[in-house]
């Protein structure tokens, strides 16, 4: 029988599948197993299941040395070392199919907190200098009739481009390569140069995944790019923004606003960005409801069996 | 040359069309003239512009002696008496053409806002206790997926529907009328009696007028109603809702969450409201935009240009 190490402590509802059939590890008593002792356990284990706080590097792919499988909890998979994975022969899969409306659907809910001012109504409101209730006194921006640049239009970016197209917006996106014309059409969307993009968007969306290559993709350079009413909006990684400068650029009114739900270095965030009126903060929430974390179960372990019995197609990533 | 009274210190961008041809006078050293400073005035004047917060009364009509026309800066007119309009011949215009979106899109953030806890997130992660990073600590409710019980599918419910089809949801509403089957197909809408939709609806909006109908229409007894999980939204006027007995389903967690941007005693907001985690407030800003509130004023004008010169149809409530 096949062992899985889980390295967090997921609801049984959404592991049900794995029942007899596999031998699983998790944590009962806590949240999650610490680095050392999944270093400890790993030796015994075909299966690793992380998540994007959880870096499986090439220490523990080196301990792991029945690893065949790395299941990511997610869909991002930049806490895995997939270079070092390739050269151990061991398969790396993600959740890109259950994590996709929940993403998209937080992102749009961000945008319309940051750029409505919804967060910052519910802010002062509860504060003692509360808030204006005149005709134009700490007015919004629109959202209908807004253009969205999407940086990243796969799956998650998609999703959003659809929300926003039935919310009156006009759809740019920013892509490696372009799509094909008939999802174009579909989304209305028109492919832009990163440059282009950033600096005719009303609203930009963060939605491709983390590399080496998209490390502090935007910074300073980009963020002068923007419209100085321009809403930036992070749902994809925080390693992908240069969170320092755009802490600056907030606090300097260069861009309008910012809704982040990732960071740097999580679970820290910048302590500037705490104080600052025109960004609205999540801590890395856009799949947390418990229907979706126990649906991103459900997909994580069809992985697992599709891997080993084939009977579920597997979302590898190498 | 026809003398029109506007209450509040509007911009003059959305004014252009009167000049030359209307007197126009507003307030230039204030946001808006007092009731007093309006009783005083108003014997002189044939239009009155009022907005939601300006009251006007019998008191208001009887001094207005040469009023015609009543203006009103806002798509609600529960601000107006409009029965005592009639009886004196006065006609009432409003504006739902450039309210619609807006209110349609705050609506919508506010419903994403309380479902996933973007609003609790923010505050939460600024506030010393912080919030819980961990995979099911403090998690939100899915909305893809999900119904939404639309109270009031008017313009502006529609609106919503169309935002909310695609963001995956399923659509139901109450109207005491039901929809042509076009518009119901439209909006993939099924109507429902007020108790089918307040039992089973997961998001319930509020989009109706407010009236002597539908005073207090979600009350105690309505709230007992809502499943425990309900997110309930607030568009449309504070005193169709029963304050107090909201706060108290809030507070002992009889239903989920609420997004709520009206309140029965603006801008008094009900104390316990201002404490409890699950209600994400604003200042009655679901217009709030300087782009929406200029083209607001452009449509407020054109009722009254359209009205003394015919050049537009006009919005009338009597």
């Amino acid at each position: 029988m096949k062992k899985i190490l889980i390295a967090y402590r997921l609801k049984p509802e959404g592991l049900k599948e794995l029942e007899g059939r596999y031998e699983v590890t998790l944590p009962t008593d806590k949240a999650h197993f610490s680095r050392e002792e999944v270093l400890e356990m790993i030796p015994a284990y075909e299966v690793l299941v992380p998540n994007f706080s959880f870096y499986t590097d090439r220490e523990i792919m080196e301990r792991g040395v029945k690893l065949e499988l790395i299941s990511n909890y997610g869909v991002g998979y930049n806490n895995i070392d997939v270079a070092c994975a390739n050269e151990k022969g061991i398969v790396v899969t993600n959740i890109p199919n259950t994590t996709r409306e929940p993403t998209a659907e937080f992102a749009f809910g961000l945008l319309l907190a940051a750029g409505r001012r919804i967060g910052y109504y519910d802010r002062k409101l509860r504060s003692p200098e509360g808030v204006s209730w005149g005709v134009y006194a700490e007015a919004g921006l629109p959202v209908y009739g807004k253009r969205l640049g999407i940086i990243g239009m796969g799956r998650i970016g998609q999703s959003l481009a659809r929300r926003a197209l039935a919310s009156g917006m006009e759809i740019v996106y920013h892509n490696r390569n372009r799509l094909d014309e008939t999802i174009e059409k579909f989304y209305q969307a028109r492919w832009l140069t990163l440059e282009e993009l950033l600096g005719s968007s009303d609203y930009i969306s963060l939605n491709a995944p983390s590399t080496p290559e998209t490390y502090h993709m935007i910074g300073e350079r980009e963020l002068c790019m923007m419209k100085s009413t321009a809403v930036f909006i992070n749902t994809a990684r925080g390693n992908m923004v240069d969170e320092q400068a755009l802490a600056a650029a907030l606090r300097d009114k260069r861009i309008w606003a910012a809704g982040l739900d990732v960071f740097e270095e999580e679970p820290h965030i910048l302590p500037e960005l705490l104080t600052l009126d025109n960004v609205v903060l999540a801590p890395h929430a856009a799949t947390k409801t418990m229907e979706d974390r126990i649906r991103m179960s459900e997909e994580m372990v069809q992985n697992i069996i599709g891997f080993y019995e084939g009977r579920y197609p597997i979302s590898r990533v190498n």
